[in-house]
């Protein structure tokens, strides 16, 4: 490995986190990459709305999507870079300019990689995700993001995260008789009937299965609580929403019966579970070939993502994808946010060989 | 009793329905009270804003207080009075035009009564205490209300309410730590730490004294519950606010005790049991002359007032205090509220056997 390398990959980090792309202002950052991705004669450029896809058209048998999104959190006091010997900090550093880097890198230097090469810069990762932008081009253009497996930049100290648990949220809600409170043995009370139900969340004890050699941990959570009428009122209708994290051994459907399950045993006649937000969990993917060879060649180790990632959007949609990239994500999001020179040359010297055959 | 008493009776309940008074829109009810008063002699009248107050100055050595609020609920479509055989329909009749047309009644026949009395018209019952008249009065003009006993003219039905129990909310607040909803045991959920707490709630029987030869039946009930930061967020509070209604025996101060002693066990360091609300029980009263007399000149029956009533704002002075009027409460506040003629005069006839001495 090149000093001069090193340099550079430092260098563009800190110029990367320059040019500012908090959510839904990524526009200057993606005419950036554009522009640089335009003069490269072996890409074929698209872009969608902020988000840019380059591809090398060789008619490779197999073709490796390397993705990461081009938007940062809100900045922290920390938007401008500072180089300090190997270590660049500032906002994004780590959750992903870095990333992009290596992405940037490797789509000028190998003008006829082994298998075709996708790059995929998206807009919108850091918020809801009714605004992804991976997901508008899976919508609009999902013939760009075509493939035969993919990896996401999103930080993982050199690790490979292979797949990841799903999520849902569902609220159940409880019924009971509205009475005045002088009088509450005319009625019945919702968020009394809330209690029993409250218990058995907190005593569950959710699984941790094993699914594709890697151990799982399965959550499941009261994230919202409501209910009321007025201060003389006994309450006619109580609610909790509660948050499932679930292994790839399960689909959406298996997880939602789980959570039905739990609750049965606290419901009646007019009480009510609804799902209202779900994302399938993203399948462990090192038994396909690509990945495999990206275990082999890394070293890395070996996660099991417990939170939810764009994986799972590659996964549904029958490509397998792991997150391998640089940097801490346990100092994402915060003030004190960077990245090392040896975590950037790292992923970028194992892709590119693994991109070189 | 004459007939003419009975019509007359019946058909000024009618020309008071017929007189709107919802809340804060008393002022033409009591322009019509203060026009009649101040034309009788034997009485000094005052005015308070929107209440009125009109008293005998007979020096006698007791001075019993008659006290009724003059406004009513919204309008539902039976703001017309409507008198069909000896009923009187419309919105007030029972809730409490009739029972002003008693007191009116009284303070104009009543030239030399036995003891002196007081006939307390005030505003703004049927909206939150904040806004109450009679203590606008107790406020304002404390020696408007002095007096030995005091009877107000709510609905029962002609039975004697003696006193009412108190009522006090207080907002309990669990705490606990946030952590990532895909790593719940980085931090602990609050709302989970309420289920014990409900279930507390749910099976605590509260207590049925016997105060003053009644039977009481205290409640405590959850009204209002909340919590949740966001929806992949274990949560680090949670709240839930209960109402305690508390019979005459306990003081404000014994009644938070009693609610904090069921909470007690569910209660860590840096959760917090905060009273937000306060009202007084009213202490039975039929021990003072001039309310046993009541009892026995009217032998109606007496109960336990259960929910609390303006009698505790004459109670917290020392005024020992008790409802008696015509009407069926359960009828208040409906569209079918009527009055019927029996019950008007029957109220009449004892208070002004009462009076007369």
């Amino acid at each position: 490995m090149s000093a001069a390398l090193r340099s550079r990959l430092v260098a563009r980090t800190a110029e990367f986190i320059d040019i500012p792309s908090v959510s839904f202002a990524e526009g200057p950052m993606v005419d950036h990459l554009e522009a640089e991705l335009r003069r490269l004669a072996h890409l074929s450029v698209d872009r969608v709305g902020d988000n840019l896809v380059a591809r090398t058209m060789l008619g490779r048998p197999q073709r490796l999507v390397l993705a990461g999104h081009t938007d940062t959190v809100p900045v922290n006091g920390n938007d401008r870079a500072r180089i300090e010997g190997d270590v660049v900090w500032g906002l994004g550093a780590a959750d992903m300019k870095a990333g992009l880097v290596v992405m940037a890198e490797l789509a000028a230097a190998l003008r006829e990689p082994a298998v075709d090469a996708t790059y995929v810069f998206y807009a919108r990762e850091e918020v809801a995700a009714e605004h992804s932008g991976l997901e508008e081009l899976f919508v609009q253009a999902p013939e760009l993001l075509a493939g035969d497996a993919a990896i996401l930049g999103e930080p993982t100290s050199g690790r490979i995260e292979a797949g990841c648990q799903g999520t849902l949220r569902a609220r159940i809600t409880l019924r009971g008789a509205r009475a005045h409170t002088a009088r509450p043995w005319m009625g019945r009370n919702a968020i009394h009937r809330l209690g029993a139900l409250l218990e058995a969340l907190a005593r569950f004890e959710p699984r941790q299965p094993e699914v594709g050699g890697l151990r799982w941990r399965e959550a499941l959570q009261a994230v919202q609580v409501s209910g009321g009428v007025a201060g003389n009122v006994v309450p006619d209708e109580a609610s909790v929403t509660v948050n499932h994290r679930f292994a790839p051994d399960r689909d959406v459907d298996e997880a939602l019966a789980e959570v039905r399950r739990v609750v049965a045993p606290y419901l009646e006649d007019g009480d009510r579970v609804e799902l209202t937000e779900s994302s399938p969990a993203g399948r462990p993917a090192l038994d396909h070939p690509l990945l495999a060879a990206l275990h082999r060649r890394s070293g890395a180790e070996v996660e099991a993502k417990l939170g939810w990632t764009d994986v799972a959007r590659f996964s549904a949609r029958g490509v397998p994808a792991v997150n391998f990239g640089p940097g801490d994500s346990t100092l994402a999001h915060t003030a004190e946010e960077r990245v090392d020179a040896a975590s950037i040359v790292a992923v970028h010297d194992v892709l590119a060989s693994l991109l070189a055959g």
